[in-house]
């Protein structure tokens, strides 16, 4: 039976087999040094260059041999397996790689090449690590909702209108009909709140952004939560809070190597984020930059990073969160803040100068809601599916999304959220860059 | 705070919260009996008929009062919470409800008006309890798959071109370009084992399936996995029973009362499944039904249905693994039979009359692909992308994809498989019956 390459330790003295792809070769002599490299790591194995003869770079090998401790100045305390050596003694060469096009060990390539050779970059160890970190985001959000009582479900992809707006949706030929990629789970987890109360998906979403940058991608990872029965629509921000303390402090216990790997820090939250207004940001820039954004509807990227060194400064947090934005500006469900209904009771979350969540407090009443549909210009009957979960009673609710290429991106410090994407889709790629239709 | 009706029994004699929709109402003179449903359960709550007047179905309520233990003759065995009650002290209503267009209580529904009334039709008990056995089957496969070190991601949507076939692919309008809807994950997870050897994914995936029937959905969900360094295509096999039994035994734990509810048992499996090949198949149905099908390339549903009967009968299970599928029939990455290249390395997974599993084994060698893709009218230069994976060392690897709303209707039984599924996507529906284009 086959060993991991990280589990070696545990079989000093004996007889294993392990296997994986050919990192490096280095020669001496008669000796030859490989590094194995497996899912669990890399594992050097010292070979006779009898039965080396030919190996090279991404071969994959099967190899039998006995678990040996490095003599003391051979050990590398950077490997986790750098006490021990496996000392060959049958190598089988499982298949031959081609000769490869740059070294996968140390990655100098601009982003398109990155992309470009996309299966072949993430078998370095660095690119892996992303997606590890990925992983460990995802499987926290999991976790946390689970632990909260939310019901998970998994969101449909194609819908039959654009629910969100009409200009950034992908339209499908379904048939001889039309239907449209989903821009997010929005109205379907809204639905299932009139069923399970508290649901959420991770799911993919789509926007057909028409620009080039590096925040935004066609398809991303949505990390989409709804609540029902909250008492305040503080109870989403508490619960958003939660959750990406959350993902922060499982990130740092599991992800120790990756976050290294990076030079990444988790950063640290003392009590609760920090809250302002959409206005109070907007003066606060004002006074900071000269910039008079105060009658913006959002905050621009500039913003972002402007109102996120204010938080570091003032609160030394390097998370903020934007709320009361303009009731005009948000879609069609949002609730108004009963204080003053040009406004809604929405929020942002912004981490290290960029918006990583969307949430707030949806209208639950039906005659205001459909009041508000023809208000923003929708027609309810378009609506009559999603509209029967409101006819018929539905408490009140909101919810948040979080996009996970996004957090993951700021926790790693990447430069462009394609990096946090394991095969990103853009205005020009899907894997390869595509030609204009004939 | 609020408290959950399936936790009042802990509250005897407390004063408690509960919040809920009102699942029916029984007037008795000065004293009303509200059901009260909540995503935990039913909960009986008594009030004088004072505070209770005007409510009705489904309005969403906020009840304050005392936990008490039911009077013995009152006591409800099938009901979770059939021995306490709430009795009422101040109610609040949330939320009022519409009249109802039918009892959501008690569904008789045709099909067609259960999936048009979805997102009320949900909220019926037996409605939810099919996606709660969904949710335990995609939670169980997750939790095996991870026991087994297997690394999840997320797999794409929109794809650059049509991986399996032409004709039942979604097209995309991709700003000036073309793209499609995946078909599967197939390629991506392939591409990712020589990345992380061993892979899954929970993912959509998207059949333009231009016929009706009780098995096929346009988009569903599928449970994918694929691993590298096999030694034998078996291990694909003895991977996919693990799999299966797991979800077997966990829903068979975790789901007593839903599976109560459709009156359904989990197979019992004894020792191995069964296997045959797809020509030891076709012989024996030629023997038992004197239909000759011996030339036939895969099963026919009705195919499928004797020979699970003949499982049954001559095995005493459920489920039979049909193996060796011709070459020429399955996809070009298909591994073939070493002692007769006429066939392949395939299994399809029966269960009850119904295939829930495919799989295989798949070509890992680079020039052989490439012939196999030329054999198969395929232009390699299209699959440069993917080909990049074997040009550089691919172990030997396989994998297999179970479809998870299969996999639910057999369990429960249910007729159709958009019973299966929350939101279900055919040609004529998304939601809505969708209208032909304009």
């Amino acid at each position: 039976m086959r060993v991991l390459n990280i589990e070696t330790k545990g079989y000093l003295g004996k007889k294993i087999k392990v296997a994986g792809w050919v990192n490096s070769r280095r020669d001496h002599g008669k000796i030859v040094f490989l590094d194995l490299r497996d899912k669990s790591g890399v594992l050097q194995v010292v070979a006779h260059s009898k039965i080396a003869e030919g190996i090279k770079e991404e071969d994959v090998l099967e190899v039998e041999g006995e678990v040996k401790e490095r003599p003391k100045e051979m050990i590398n305390p950077k490997l986790e397996t750098g006490n021990v050596e496996l000392k060959a003694e049958k190598i089988k060469i499982l298949v031959k790689s081609q000769k490869l096009p740059f070294d996968i060990k140390s990655l100098k390539l601009s982003l398109p090449k990155l992309l470009d050779f996309r299966p072949l970059t993430l078998r370095n160890e660095k690119q892996r690590a992303i997606f590890r970190v990925q992983r460990e985001i995802i499987d926290s959000f999991r976790k946390t909702m689970k632990n909260l009582g939310f019901f998970e479900f998994e969101a449909p992809t194609i819908v039959a209108s654009a629910t969100e707006g009409g200009a950034e949706v992908f339209h499908v030929d379904y048939f001889d009909k039309d239907a449209y990629l989903a821009q997010s789970p929005q109205l379907y987890k809204q639905i299932l709140v009139s069923v399970f109360e508290r649901v959420f998906t991770v799911c993919k979403a789509f926007r057909a952004e028409p620009s080039i940058t590096t925040r935004h991608l066609t398809e991303y990872i949505s990390l989409d939560c709804e609540m029902g029965f909250i008492e305040s629509w503080e109870d989403l921000m508490e619960t958003c809070e939660i959750v990406v303390k959350n993902i922060f402090s499982d990130v740092e216990r599991n992800c120790k190597k990756e976050l290294e790997m990076w030079g990444a820090k988790i950063p640290e939250i003392k009590g609760k984020i920090p809250r302002l207004k959409l206005r109070e940001a907007q003066e606060i820039i004002l006074k900071r930059t000269g910039k008079d954004k105060r009658e913006n509807p959002d905050l621009d990227p500039e913003d972002e990073r402007e109102i996120c060194n204010y938080a570091k400064e003032k609160f030394n947090c390097e998370l903020v969160f934007i709320t009361h934005f303009p009731t005009s500006k948000r879609p069609f469900y949002t609730f108004e803040d009963p204080e003053n209904s040009e406004y809604t009771l929405s929020f942002d979350l912004l981490f290290r100068g960029l918006e990583i969540v969307t949430g707030g407090q949806r209208i639950n009443d039906y005659k205001y809601l459909v009041k508000k549909m023809k208000r923003f210009k929708l027609d309810p009957k378009n609506f009559k599916y999603y509209l029967q979960a409101f006819k018929y009673g539905m408490p009140p609710e909101g919810g948040f999304a979080i996009g996970a290429e996004r957090i993951t991106k700021q926790i790693l410090g990447l430069e462009n959220i394609r990096e946090a994407s394991l095969f990103p889709r853009d205005l020009q790629r899907v894997d390869i860059r595509l030609k204009k239709k004939k």
